[in-house]
C-alpha cells in the first residue's frame, strides 16, 4: 500500500485545477490512479474459480434502498481443501480482486500443508463488485459494510459446502489488513483469527505522529546511502527553477523525457515522490512485481544508479534517473507520460474513502528527503471533501467504531488470535502494532521487511528472515486451528 | 420485557383485520400498547438531568441523508461522581428512558460505593429521541445504529468532561441487556465491562428452543400450584364457548367487566395471556410497579385468588380473577378497556424491529397452559412483516452481527468482562446465557430471580439470595474498575 504516492498522485493529476490539495490524504496502495476505472490486466490465477454472490447494498439500515443488490466478486480455489478443513480468507482492499490473489502467494503457499480453501473477497465497489448506481450509492462504500459483506458471505457460504465447523482465518495485507483485524474483532464468531499484515490500524486520530510515513521513506534510502538520501532533497530545490526560467517546462519536459510537454513542475515532482515512496513500499528482498516489476531491495539499486551517474549529473539529474527504475526497469518505455495516469489495479475509489472514514493525518517535515508539508486542519480537509465529493468527512468515525486509542489497554484484556505482521522499511509500519499485545495478539515485526512482505509466495531467494517469520505465522496458525479443533471436539462429547 | 405478551397484545389490538398472526413476534417489554404513541407517564428521578445529544441519523453510510441529525436524550446524573470516577452507563432500550432510570435503581445505589457518574441513554426512535421525519427514516432503528449512537455519545461526553480516561461500565436489562453485552463485544476499547441482565441474546436463528419461553411462564405457574396452572390450561376452552353461543360476547364482556362490548373472544384471551405473562415476568420478591403495581411474588399471589373463590367459580372466572391482581390491584379499576390499549411508555417501534432485525422465533407447545402455536415459517413472517410494515425481514441478520451460535466456543477464547445474569423465574431466561463461559464472561442465575430482577433498588424486605447477587455483581464490578486503573497506572509508568 502506498498512501502517500497514492495521495501525492491523486493530487497531482488534479493539481492544475485544485485550490486546496489534502496531501495527508495518501492512497494505501497506489499512486498511479485518475478518476478513469480502467480494467484489470490481472489475470486470475490458475486453479481459482470466480463467482459472484448477492449482497445487500446497506445492512445497517432497513430503508427501501438497503435492499438494492449488487454482486460481489469472489475467487475460490478448492484444489486443497479436504471437506471440514479451515478456509482461508482474504478480506480484499481497494483494487480487484485477482490482483491481490496474485500478490498474496503466501495463502496459495501454505493451502496444502493445511489442507485449506482459498477465498479471495473482492471490496464492495471495487473491481467488479459495484451497484449499477454507482453515482447515487457511494455512501455506501465504506469498512463496516465491507466486513458486513464478508460475514454474510462467508456464513453463506460455509453452509453451502456444509462444511459449516470448518473454521476461518483472514488475511489481509494493507487496508485489506486492517480489514482483517477488524473483522476477527468484530466477527470472532466468524473467524478464529487474523494475519494483518502492513496494516496501519493506529494511522487515524493522530493516535501516531502524523510524520512516520515520510520519515520511514527518508530512512529506508538514508540507511542504504546518506548521499542518495541528500542527493534526493536537494533535487527539489533543483527542479523548482524550471517553473521561474524561460521555457523551463519545456527544458524539464525533455530532462525527463515526457511524451507531452509538462503543464506544471508539481507533475514531475509527484512522479519523482511517487517513485521514491513506492519503491520504499515494495523494497522486497527478492524481485517482484507488485506495483510496478523492479529488481531486489529496489531502494539500493535506486541509490546504486544515482551513484553510477558521472561526476557533472546534477541532483535533479540523478534522482530523475533513480525514478526511471521504478517506472522502467524493462527498459521498454521511450517517454513518460506524467499527467495521464491510468488505473490499472481498479483502485479509484480511495479518494471517497479518505474523504469520509479513512482520514489518515499525514505531514512531513523538513528532516525529511521530501518537500515538508504540515498535516491538514480538519477544515481545510473538510473543504477539500466537500468541493470534490459533496461529502463530509468523520475524522474519529474509525477509532470510535474500531478503536486503536490506548490499543495495548484495550487488548491485553479482550480478544485473542491477531497476528500484526510489519517490515519496519514499510513506510506505513509506523501505523502499525509494533509490540505483542498478549500471549494471542502477537506482533511480527522484521527489520529488513517492506510492505506487506510475508504475504508475497516464497521464492527460492528469501532471506532467513523471511522465512523465519513465514514459519512463525504458519506455526501460530496452526495453534489456532488445533485450539479449534480441540474445542470443537470437547464440545460435541459434552452434548 | 414481556416479549410474550407484547406479541400477543400488538396482535390483539389488530386482530379484527390481520389475517395471519405472528404470534412469535413477542415485545420484550410490555404488550400493552398500540400504534399510538403516548407521553410518558414516568417522572424524571431525582438528582437526574436531561440533556440532548445531536447524532447522525446513519453511522454506516455516507449518503447524503445520513447526515440529518436528531437529538438523542439522555439523563446524567453526577451526584457521587469524582471526576477521573468510573462513568456508569445505561444503554436504553425500547421504550422512555426515564422508565428505564426509574426501574434500574441498582445502578443508583452502588454508585456512592464507586464514585460513579451515571447516565442513562435513550435508544433513537423511542421516547423523545426521534428524527423530525420519522414515517420516512424507520429503517434506521436498529441495534447496530443504536450501539454507534451510544459509543459516540459516551466519547464526545468524556471529551467534554475532560474525563478521557474514566472507565465505562455499560448496564442494561433485557432488549437494553442485549445491547450492554453486544456493546461490550463491539466497542471494548469504550465501555471496559457490561452487566446484562436478562438478556435473550441467544434467543435467535434457534439457537435455543422456540417453546423455552411459554414453557417457562407455564412452569412458573406450576411451581406454585398445578392446580393454579390447570385452571388456566382449562379457561380457554370455556372462553371458546363464548364465540359460539348466542350473545356470547355479551355474556364474557359482562363476566370480564369490559368497559364495551367485545368484538372478538380473542381480546379477551389475550388480555388474559399478557397478565400471566407479565406477572410471571415480573414475578419480584418484594411489591413492584414495573409494568403494574403488583405485591411480592405475584404468581403466588394469582393462585391464591384462584384458589379462594367459591368452589362453584369456573375455571374462567378464576383466570378473570387472577388476571385482574395484574390490571387492577389498586382496586380502583371499575371496568376493563380490553380493545384499546395505551403506550404508556413509549415502546411504540419495537413490532417494526420485530419485522426487521429482532427475529426471535416463538412456539407454544400443549404441555404448556397455554393455546399451542406453532413456530412461524419464515415465509409466514415475510409476508406479515411486508403487508404490516412493508419490510423484508433479516432472521440471520442478528446472528451474523453479533454471534450466538456456538457462543461458549467462541467467546471462552475471545472477550472479556461481561456479566450475564438471568433469574429462572423470567420467561426469557431460556435464551440467556445460564453458564459461565471463561473466568470474566460469567452466568450469574437466580432461581427464584424474574426478568432483570438484580436492576431494581434494593429494598429492605430483599431475599439473601437477591442481595447475594448483587454482592456478586459489585465485587466483579469493582475488579474490573481496579484492574482498570491498575493498568492506567502502569501504562502511566512506562511512557
Amino acid at each position: 500500500m502506498s498512501a502517500c504516492l497514492c495521495l501525492a498522485f491523486l493530487l497531482f493529476s488534479v493539481v492544475a485545477d485544485a485550490t486546496y490539495i489534502p496531501r495527508r490524504s495518501h492512497h494505501l496502495l497506489s499512486s498511479r490512479q485518475n478518476r478513469k476505472t480502467s480494467k484489470s490486466n490481472t489475470e486470475l490465477p490458475s486453479h481459482f474459480e470466480t463467482r459472484y454472490f448477492p449482497q445487500n447494498l446497506d445492512h445497517f439500515s432497513f430503508q427501501p434502498e438497503s435492499y438494492q443488490v449488487f454482486h460481489q466478486k469472489y475467487l475460490i480455489n478448492s484444489r486443497f481443501w479436504r471437506k471440514g478443513g479451515p478456509i482461508f480468507v482474504y478480506t480484499g482492499n481497494e483494487g480487484d480482486i485477482e490482483w491481490f490473489a496474485s500478490n498474496t502467494g503466501f495463502m496459495l503457499d501454505i493451502a496444502p500443508k493445511f489442507k485449506a480453501l482459498l477465498v479471495f473477497i473482492e471490496h464492495r465497489f471495487y473491481g467488479e463488485s459495484k451497484p449499477h448506481k454507482l453515482a447515487n450509492t457511494l455512501g455506501f462504500l465504506n469498512s463496516q459494510q465491507a466486513l458486513a459483506d464478508y460475514a454474510i458471505l462467508i456464513r453463506s457460504l460455509k453452509q453451502n459446502l456444509t462444511s459449516e465447523a470448518s473454521p476461518v482465518i483472514v488475511f489481509g495485507g494493507s487496508y485489506g489488513g486492517m480489514l482483517a483485524a477488524w473483522f476477527r474483532l468484530k466477527y470472532p464468531h466468524i473467524a478464529i483469527g487474523a494475519l494483518a499484515s502492513s496494516a496501519p490500524i493506529l494511522n487515524f486520530d493522530n493516535i501516531v505522529p502524523s510524520s512516520s510515513f515520510y520519515d520511514t521513506v527518508s530512512q529506508d534510502f538514508k540507511e542504504v546511502s546518506v548521499n542518495c538520501f541528500e542527493v534526493i532533497k536537494r533535487s527539489w530545490g533543483e527542479m523548482e527553477v524550471f517553473s521561474t526560467i524561460k521555457d523551463g517546462l519545456q527544458e524539464l519536459s525533455k530532462m525527463f523525457r515526457t511524451c507531452k510537454t509538462l503543464h506544471s513542475v508539481d507533475s514531475a515532482s509527484g512522479w519523482l515522490e511517487t517513485a521514491f515512496i513506492e519503491t520504499a513500499m515494495v523494497n522486497y528482498p527478492t524481485p517482484a512485481n507488485f506495483m510496478a516489476p523492479l529488481p531486489a531491495y529496489p531502494v539500493g539499486q535506486m541509490c546504486k544508479i544515482m551513484d553510477e551517474l558521472p561526476l557533472e549529473a546534477s541532483n535533479l539529474e540523478r534522482a530523475f534517473a533513480a525514478a526511471s527504475l521504478y517506472y522502467n526497469y524493462s527498459g521498454s518505455v521511450t517517454c513518460f507520460d506524467m499527467e495521464n495516469h491510468t488505473d490499472s489495479h481498479g483502485l479509484n475509489g480511495w479518494g471517497w474513502q479518505a474523504c469520509t472514514e479513512m482520514v489518515m493525518p499525514m505531514s512531513c517535515s523538513n528532516q525529511t528527503m521530501f518537500r515538508p508539508f504540515e498535516s491538514d486542519d480538519e477544515k481545510a480537509n473538510q473543504e477539500y471533501c466537500l468541493r470534490e465529493y459533496g461529502v463530509k468527512p468523520r475524522p474519529n468515525w474509525i477509532t470510535t467504531e474500531f478503536g486503536g486509542q490506548r490499543i495495548e489497554m484495550v487488548l491485553k484484556r479482550f480478544g485473542s488470535n491477531i497476528i500484526f505482521s510489519n517490515g519496519l522499511q514499510d513506510p506505513w509500519s509506523g501505523g502499525g502494532v509494533l509490540k505483542n499485545i498478549s500471549s494471542s495478539i502477537i506482533a511480527l515485526v522484521t527489520r529488513k521487511g517492506a510492505h506487506h512482505t510475508d504475504l508475497r509466495a516464497a521464492t527460492k531467494d528469501d532471506p532467513e528472515w523471511l522465512k523465519q517469520q513465514r514459519r512463525q505465522e504458519v506455526a501460530i496458525i496452526e495453534k489456532w486451528i488445533s485450539e479449534y479443533y480441540n474445542d470443537l471436539e470437547q464440545e460435541e462429547q459434552a452434548k
